[in-house]
Order: C-alpha cells, then structure tokens, then sequence
C-alpha cells in the first residue's frame, strides 16, 4: 500500500523524516525488531523505496541510532546560564527523562554496542564522548573539572556507573524517586572526582 | 592424535583439568575463539570425548566462564583481618591484577554477557553479585556499608564504574599508575555510598 505524501519534501526532508518516524519506532522496540518492513508499512511507502534512501538494514540501523544519539545529545544539552550543579542536574533529568521514554531502544543500542557491533559500537562511543566532554566545561562547586588524563577516565567511568544506575532503577527503583535517584547522578561526579588522583 | 592421560583420574577429576585448561585459554583468546578442537588440540585428547564431556560448544563455553568466574571471586576474596579499607584495597588489587591477567577472555565475557547471550549474561550477573554483595559485610571508614535497596542498586552502579576504569586503563593508562588505579577504586566506593539517598 504505497501512499504519497500529501507535502512535496526534498530527498533530504524525506529521509530525515523516515528517520524521525525510525526513532519513533525504536523507543519501544529493540533494534532487532526495528525492520524495513515495518518502518515501510509505519510510514506507507514501498519497502523498494526505502532500501533507495538507506541501501541495507544495517546501514538503516546505522542511521536510526544516529539520529538518536543526536536526539539524546540535543535534549540533554545544560543551559547556558545558572549554577554549575543545577546545569548539571537539568542536563542529567533530560538524559533519565530520555532513557526512560526510549527505554527498549536504549537498552538494545547498549547490548548492541557492548555486544561488538563494531559501527553501532562506534556511535555509542562518539555520543558517550560528547556527552562525558560537557564535564570538563562545566563547573563544579565553582571549579571547572581540570581536564586531565586522569579525570577524562573518571568521568566515563562516572558515566558507566550512571548509565548503569539509571537502567536498574527503571527495572526496580530500589526505593529510590527519579529525584532521589538524579540527586545521587548529581553529587557522585564531583564526589568521585575529589578522590581521582593528580594525573 | 589421541593420547591416554599417564595418571587415571576420575571423570570429574578429568572435567576439572580440562575446564582448568580451558579457562588458560581463555585468558588470551575471546571466546569465540576458544572452539572444542582448539581444546581438543590442546589437551590431546579427542573431539569426540570432549563432547562426551561437555554436550555442545554452547555447554562448554558456559562451564568454562563459569570456571573463570569461580576463580575471579576465590582469587578476590578479602583477607578477614584487618583495616576495612585495606581489606577492600587487597580484594581490588586482586580484581585488577585478575582483569589484566585475563584480559582477552575478560572483555569477550563482558561483551558476550552485555550482548545478549541469556546463559553467559546470568553466570556474569550472578559472579558481580557475589563479588558486590562483599560491600555490604566489609566495615568501611569503620562503618558497614547498610544494606539498603538504595545502596544496593549505588554498589552494583560503582561496580560498573570500576569495570570500565580497570578496562579503560587497561588500554590507555591516561597517567595513572596501577597504584593510582586502585586507590581510585578504594576511595570511591566510600565516596559514592556517602552521597546515596537514605532508601
């Protein structure tokens, strides 16, 4: 059941949107579920005209997770003004808020990456580093965080550990709040970066 | 080339050595390296009686993580005398001199487990349970660490951390000495419970 779209897009304006609707489908679904199939019958055009815009499964993936991982870096960027640990705390709500409302997807993009899907493996590792580089230009109880080696290891450690946190929590909360649990994401980085040895 | 083992062991006995091979294998091989011929090859005995003992390449691989993972959580096992924190910095020293010993097969577990392989994923989960639930019978800054939900889910959290500074370190030091390394470890643990929530 091919349909056309009502609004003439560009290729460009086209493809970015059978990426959004991608990443739309993918929140609740694990990549392994997330076909060309389905994102032709979600967006009604032939199965023929998406392999023209993406030219295989993977390199679908490829694109989807992409644009997600845009999405989670763009939702989660701090203001611009305030105090260091309240920036810190509006950005890390955004990336809870985030994980939460795409859990599926997240959890298969972390397998997939962990799992050694070498592309996929490389997006998360460029979005993990984006992320994790905002630390060393922000300020923390008034001292930006020296960017060192040393503090550069702690921090992605930090976010492991934060990762880690926030997918177990959404499993069980442990008696913890999304408040509770983003005060303790909030006071361990600068609380693991007062033990990092000089380096 | 078959040949007959000089001392007559039992056959668990016989299971034991091979899994014992297996897991030195291991040490430097991912596991989908580690196949039942190389073992064969290796042990000098036949394909055949290796399936004997272990029923499918599947079975194998399972009981030799399952082998690794026994000896990663006898080998860290805190003295039971002495400083809680020096306690934990001999269990630590242990894991790191572990993860490096046996860093191949290490990461292929870490990545089999994240990846979505069901069985090897609960050996893994079940080895990080026994080694996190040890904070919780360790005395630190001369106080237990309470076992409360909040702090459980923040131990497994910060044991995650601690994977990826012992994996990150092991591919690119960043200026820290192993010394470094594991005062990092020990100092954290403390410093992440002290900002947990009450749970």
């Amino acid at each position: 059941m091919t349909t056309t779209p009502r609004t003439r897009l560009s290729p460009e304006q086209r493809r970015e949107q059978l990426l959004d609707l991608g990443v739309r489908l993918l929140a609740h679904r694990s990549l392994d579920e997330l076909s060309i199939d389905l994102l032709a019958e979600e967006a009604g055009i032939s199965r023929g005209l998406l392999y023209h815009y993406f030219g295989s499964k993977q390199a679908f993936h490829e694109a989807v997770v992409r644009h997600a991982a845009d999405d989670l870096i763009a939702q989660t960027t701090p203001p611009t003004d305030g105090e260091p640990l309240v920036r810190l705390m509006t950005s890390l709500t955004a990336y809870v808020d985030y994980v939460v409302a795409n859990h599926e997807g997240y959890v298969s993009l972390v397998r997939a990456a962990a799992g050694g899907n070498e592309s996929l493996r490389a997006i998360y590792e460029d979005a993990r580093s984006s992320l994790n580089s905002r630390a060393f230009r922000e300020d923390l109880r008034g001292e930006v965080v020296a960017d060192t080696p040393a503090n550069r290891l702690v921090v992605r450690a930090w976010s492991a550990m934060a990762e880690d946190a926030v997918l177990t929590w959404i499993d069980d909360p442990h008696g913890m709040t999304q408040e509770d649990l983003i005060g303790f994401l909030v006071a361990s980085l600068p609380a693991v970066i007062a033990v990092t040895p000089e380096g």
